[in-house]
């Protein structure tokens, strides 16, 4: 793409003058259409250093009122981001509906650092790419305008400017190794961007080359193709995308009716024999996988009353509480509900080596918001790829990735209800809601079923805890977090 | 894709019923939504042979109304159609809005055989890669729904099948000698069908990888694919696509108004002098490209009674008639308007050798089209890059593409207006609604600015015919059409 770029023709005086105060008055325009359209953008700009993007950025952002947008730059990450995924600084920065994110270097610069420094083999290249193709996709499928720029300028022109910078004391620090490394393997560096810039040109989610000789026509050119991009993305708000086929191995699962509760059964003395032995077998295992800087994310869903909290508990006891952290997940915040479903969980992630215990999860898109109607259909038939793409970045990123749920019978439900509002200290534990929940037992009971036979894949597959004996129940839930977590320290030696 | 399909679980036998029949429903009912919607639906199969393609395309048909479907298969292109460009006896068989076509195997077919056939090189399958993947965002982006099924079946399975096959007389002439070619070189054929797959997994044209050990369990997967796609597609009729940027190299163009039409003059002498040598230059050049088997397509667009017909029968003077075809573009027909706006322009290309003049052309998507409204913004702006893909296709193929704009200034034709309404000769000429155009004037001239910048790229650039004298033009396009194909010719040497 970028070898066959031709650079563009900057039209005469009058004619420039003229498109550029329009585009920039369109611009000025347009962020009230983003603020009603409830659009998110996110305006990604990478290429060459001293390219100009700076400085184009600041020109940009000059036609936005500060509460519209924020500028992100991303430098190489910290020794605290690399305990995170690749995603995940990213994802963190999305910006919310209604407003701009502008980015000076997105995840492509990290990638192409990666790969001029040789640090990234072929296959981890291709297994990147196709992260953050399938990212922009699921971005833009959730309603995202994503407006992508390379800056481009030639070898000589780099060169110049560069030693402009160089000549003088105040621009000096501006120039960085990778600035000068870059100009002195511009070739290498082109055939590495030209790739990235193929490989991720998606029809959702174009390129723009920029043409960067001369400043304000580079601010030109992007002020045009993000007027017509908002233009586009506006018009298209609440547009139905694709429903692409599971490509990842599932396993084969039961329906919840198949599943037999009756005679899972522990006697008080077995439960607190295996309870002792195992939380004194997870506590050992958690300083292994600490040295080990294995990531954890322990998922649980299950009906009202089910035992969630107490099965967590057992979990947790074993636990040192520096390495472990349960999130409470309720309906999202309105800051949250403004962003991608998945955001309020990228931003949870747990660290390497610590472990993230979720009750309730991001199965709720296609729960609670399923049922309630509180997203589109088209949005939570999607989800089941989305969150199997999601689950599959954190079991490539090393994570141990458990999910529960956690089952018992209406009958059993309906007793506990009873027991928990007869019981004043449990009162607080059962709401209205509840009951209404529970009045749509046979909806959710196919929305669970579908759940989890979509979702079971071979990476990360849902274990069912048959919970009408809660002690039951915990012990199976220890033993499976026991084999799943010695199974990841054993695999790295 | 295809290594890591995990074939699909084939639900037990009473859901099963059920959910076939729920699909069947859903397709039958679908035909009319299909209808009151006006999407144009394409239904692609590709697959291994024996893996059963044609008998599902016989049971999902069962559930439409004859009106309202169209099966086609493209067997190897015959010596005819060789004489085409790659994409046109697709393009021909594209279906009308409000329609289904279902193909048993497409341009899949054709690429991946000659890759095993080892006649396509890694460059020309790039090459024809991208090809395919632009006109199906083109087809996607005009509001086709693009459904793409691969029918996968194992080495084994395949074996047995053909076996089985040819085992009969009534079924053995069933079984080709790519099908056996196929199963012994699995492998191969396995690799190459991987990689066209990943090459055109597009999201917006995405593939379906369809489980066909089972006849009737594959017919309910691309029974619920196909539903969902079309439910999907009807919610977003109208949807406005991205604008992508030009990467064609475009030549520098004058606009009309810089455009000096004074002393563009010849006297009558010079002119019948120059016309003789030129129309037999051209006489013998047409013999030339006949042989050498290169195709020519010219087209005029120009200001009413600027001149193009009488310039056209200068060129076709010097014609021999078996060569060569005008082809007078007016509105589009109902059927025509029912599809992609190139199509009718696909389906009058010439073959190699000959000579396709068109009188007016795809530009009226820029001009009156524009204009007039009657197509969206968003379909008018994205049709520029359409349209240089479009040229680049037939250029691609070896085709002398000339692009003519026949100019004259307003004065100028209003004289020639007056001429026409004065001379009874020549008053079928004039019409109403050149003189509505002419008040129009200022909004054609900014669109035909527009439009020469815009498609005036390096390898169909746009020739300006200077023709307040009709005998200038007339010569200047006689020595551009000879100068092209003379061109032409010496370079296919």
């Amino acid at each position: 793409m970028l070898r066959e770029f031709v650079m563009a023709e900057k039209p005469e005086d009058e004619e420039f003058s003229l498109r550029l105060k329009e585009a920039r008055d369109k611009l000025f325009a347009s962020q009230m259409k983003i603020k009603e359209a409830g659009l998110p953008v996110m305006v990604i700009f990478e290429g060459w250093g001293a390219a100009g993007k700076g400085s184009v950025i600041g020109k940009i952002i000059q036609n936005i009122d500060p509460r519209f947008f924020r500028v992100k730059t991303f430098p190489k990450p910290s020794k605290e981001e690399l305990r995170y995924p690749f995603l995940y600084r990213y994802m963190k920065e999305i910006p919310e509906q209604g407003k701009l994110a502008f980015y000076d270097s997105f995840w492509m610069g990290e990638v192409t650092n990666a790969r001029m420094e040789e640090v990234l083999s072929d296959e981890e290249y291709e297994e990147t790419i196709e992260s953050i193709n399938r990212t922009e996709r699921s971005l833009v499928d959730n309603g995202y305008l994503v407006m992508k720029f390379f800056f481009q300028i030639g070898k000589k022109e780099q060169k110049e400017r560069l030693e402009k910078l160089l000549d003088e004391k105040n621009t000096k620090w501006r120039v960085s190794k990778s600035d000068l490394y870059e100009n002195k393997h511009y070739d290498d560096c082109m055939e590495v961007y030209d790739r990235y810039l193929k490989d991720t040109n998606n029809p959702t989610a174009p390129w723009y080359i920029i043409d960067s000789k001369d400043k304000k026509f580079a601010e030109l050119q992007v002020l045009e193709f993000l007027n017509q991009g908002i233009e586009t993305a506006t018009k298209n708000r609440g547009l139905a995308a694709p429903i692409l086929q599971n490509t990842f191995p599932l396993k084969k699962t039961p329906l919840l009716k198949e599943v037999v509760l009756k005679d899972k059964v522990l006697t008080d003395e077995e439960y607190d024999e295996k309870l002792k032995a195992l939380q004194s077998e997870l506590r050992e295992l958690h300083n292994k996988l600490y040295r080990k800087k294995i990531p954890v994310i322990i998922a649980y869903e299950g009906w009202d009353a089910a035992g969630k909290g107490g099965n967590i508990k057992r979990i947790t006891g074993a636990l040192d509480p520096r390495g472990y952290e349960v999130l409470p997940i309720a309906s999202p915040e309105p800051h949250e509900k403004a962003r991608h479903f998945l955001w309020r969980f990228w931003t949870r992630l747990p660290r390497t080596g610590h472990i993230a215990i979720f009750d309730r999860t991001w199965y709720g898109r296609v729960m609670v918001e399923r049922i309630e109607g509180f997203c589109s259909e088209n949005d939570w038939q999607r989800a089941y790829n989305e969150i199997n793409e999601f689950e599959k970045e954190l079991t490539n990123w090393g994570a141990v990735v458990i999910k529960f749920w956690v089952q018992i019978d209406k009958k059993t439900q309906l007793a506990r209800f009873k027991e928990r509002q007869a019981n004043p200290e449990k009162q607080w534990k059962i709401t209205d809601e509840d009951w209404r929940n529970r009045e749509k037992w046979d909806q959710y009971e196919e929305a669970i079923d579908e759940m989890i036979k979509k979702t079971s894949t071979e990476f990360a597959p849902w274990y069912i805890l048959e919970s009408v004996d809660k002690k039951y129940a915990r012990i199976k839930a220890l033993e499976i977090v026991i084999e799943q977590i010695r199974k990841a320290c054993d695999a790295k030696d």
